[in-house]
């Protein structure tokens, strides 16, 4: 396997939030360039305003574009030709702007092959609508983007600790309608794709939360176990995936059955993010499985209430990195193996203990 | 204020869970019995069962009824005249039958004024239902039975971390319909009423989650809350209750926010649940406030998957008594002080700060 640094493509996200703030001070630690070359897609100015407005010692060189990035150095590509004017805690149609622009440069330098992973600074869902961006969110966007068709998948996770969802940025009054069991086996078919080539996990087992409270209380409290959920489970088990469930959500952490499995599929946004966050906030990245694209988040927005102030942790968006840097190593080291497979003769089928079997070796 | 030991009344719940090996563990303590005389609503005969297969040294005496119960002992009034076999670990209609016998028979005798606060052991939500039981839950079944016509709250805490929900055990896909604001209205009233009379707060201060992911991105993820949840909020701080929102559910409590507020008002039952029990599952009680009963319950179930092995916990149970016991004493605390109101002239009207301020003493 290679041993080049890997290029971490940065977007600097929300203008007036605490973007600026993390990515400045996750890249004032030298260490962090043994691992990878950084450049940001952004604006040296806006750059500069939050450096010195909360003295971070960063310092940062511009580039024309990615493939011209220095190794050893914070290199950011100037996204935006006029003046924009910072406004720290305010969502403003500049800084939705901004955030845009940054997005779009990105996305072209990707796919011209400049960088290698995309981690991306939080955004304001709403002033970055425009006719160019018609998304609830950066998932859906880089789907569309740079998907080449293929469906994403949103991974929240902390170290071992991984929840995706089923469905994501919709009101509530459309959950029921929209969880089918097509969508469902989609999604722990992506699950359970992005778990053994972007974490290396040979046999991922993944619990599925029931969508009504209890699970439904065996028909009392809603049918959709019954009818949706529990059908795609057995289906996809058929298909070799080690699914179980549908477990009810409310006690699912809190008793700690989430150590259990390698992935846990929530039925929606609250429903899977919440306990998540109140475990796993301050490290938990953001991870959109599926795409050819590794791009990774940090957990938190654009925490206007604290932008400014010095006070943000980078821990969430150094941990965003990190994931990437991960992913795109295991996806290496994923391709390598498959380039030579081995016959799996040693190892009896449909067994997950993961033993040697020497007395059930194929003999012909 | 009077000193005598406050009378519990226990319900047995499922005698196929874990309820008796939570009860006896929680009396296998004498200190205990400084606080309170428990009366335990269920079977001699079954509590021995459980008491001899997990080797619990707890004693108990057989009474006709709570008003018979002698201090210092664990008392157990038996409500079922037939046979009844335990199979630990299963759900099945016998023990349904069993845990509704008692339910009845401790609110027939709770009518009396045979005791003073309520306890009830994890039920089994599916075997429990009958002709006299057709309800979702204990909450609604006590609303109805000795509700005298008011509203029951369910709220989930762990010392000052207080949870409601605006609405309980429904399906998903009818909590946007079920959500109004007279409902919201009706939620916080009772909130607010019971964080001042049954934990002598006060100037509660009440925190309302959103009902979609990131509070409806202003209209785009979903409208109730522009048009339910903040009118709602508006009209019920002009009434004077200090109520703050709507907040995004996903990172409140991860962000640590909950630790600013009295009380948290969720829009449903995973969103307010599955993050409180991630963070408090051990420790939680369910309190049914708004009735003239005071009753509590562990928040774990039945535990069918531990049953029999004495493994179970009962911190949860334990604490379900404390917090009742807590409770019927602030109850008395909060009738002796409104009996007798003192004119609060030295306080500045609508400031929350609960500090003297001499320099507005009221002159005429």
């Amino acid at each position: 396997m290679e041993e080049r640094k890997i290029k971490v493509g940065i977007t600097h996200g929300d203008i007036n939030g605490i973007g600026y703030e993390v990515i400045l001070k996750t890249f004032a630690d030298p260490a962090m360039f043994d691992l990878c070359t950084p450049v940001i897609y952004g604006s040296p100015k806006v750059a500069a305003y939050h450096r010195k407005a909360m003295d971070i010692p960063t310092n940062f060189s511009i580039v024309a574009s990615a493939a011209d990035a220095q190794e050893g150095k914070l290199n950011i590509v100037n996204c935006i030709e006029e003046e924009v004017k910072v406004e720290l805690t305010k969502p403003t149609p500049e800084g939705g702007r901004a955030a845009l622009l940054a997005l779009e440069r990105a996305l072209a330098e990707y796919r011209e092959g400049y960088f290698d992973v995309l981690v991306t600074a939080p955004i304001n869902k709403s002033t970055i609508q425009s006719d160019d961006f018609h998304f609830p969110g950066h998932t859906e966007y880089i789907e569309q983007r740079v998907g080449n068709g293929q469906k994403a998948l949103m991974i929240l996770l902390k170290d071992d600790f991984r929840v995706a969802l089923v469905t994501g940025h919709i009101p509530v009054s459309e959950i029921s309608k929209d969880i089918t069991k097509e969508l469902i086996k989609e999604k722990l078919a992506i699950f359970h794709r992005s778990l053994k080539q972007d974490f290396n996990i040979d046999s991922p087992r993944i619990a599925v939360f029931s969508l009504n409270p209890h699970a439904g209380d065996e028909g009392l409290l809603g049918t959709e176990e019954q009818t949706v959920i529990t059908p795609a489970i057995q289906e996809m088990a058929e298909e070799g995936v080690l699914c179980f469930g549908p477990y009810p959500a409310d006690g699912f952490m809190g008793s700690g059955n989430h150590t259990h499995f390698d992935g846990i599929l929530a039925m929606y946004h609250d429903q899977g993010l919440a306990p998540f966050k109140a475990l796993a906030m301050d490290e938990g990245v953001n991870f959109t499985a599926g795409l050819p694209i590794v791009r990774t988040s940090p957990a938190h927005g654009t925490a206007y209430d604290i932008a400014g102030q010095g006070i943000a942790s980078e821990d969430s968006f150094r941990q965003a990195v990190y994931v990437a840097i991960d992913v795109f190593r295991h996806r290496c080291i994923e391709r390598e193996i498959s380039a030579h497979p081995l016959r799996k003769q040693y190892y009896e089928k449909r067994d997950d203990s993961d033993k040697l079997k020497l007395d059930t070796i194929d003999e012909d």
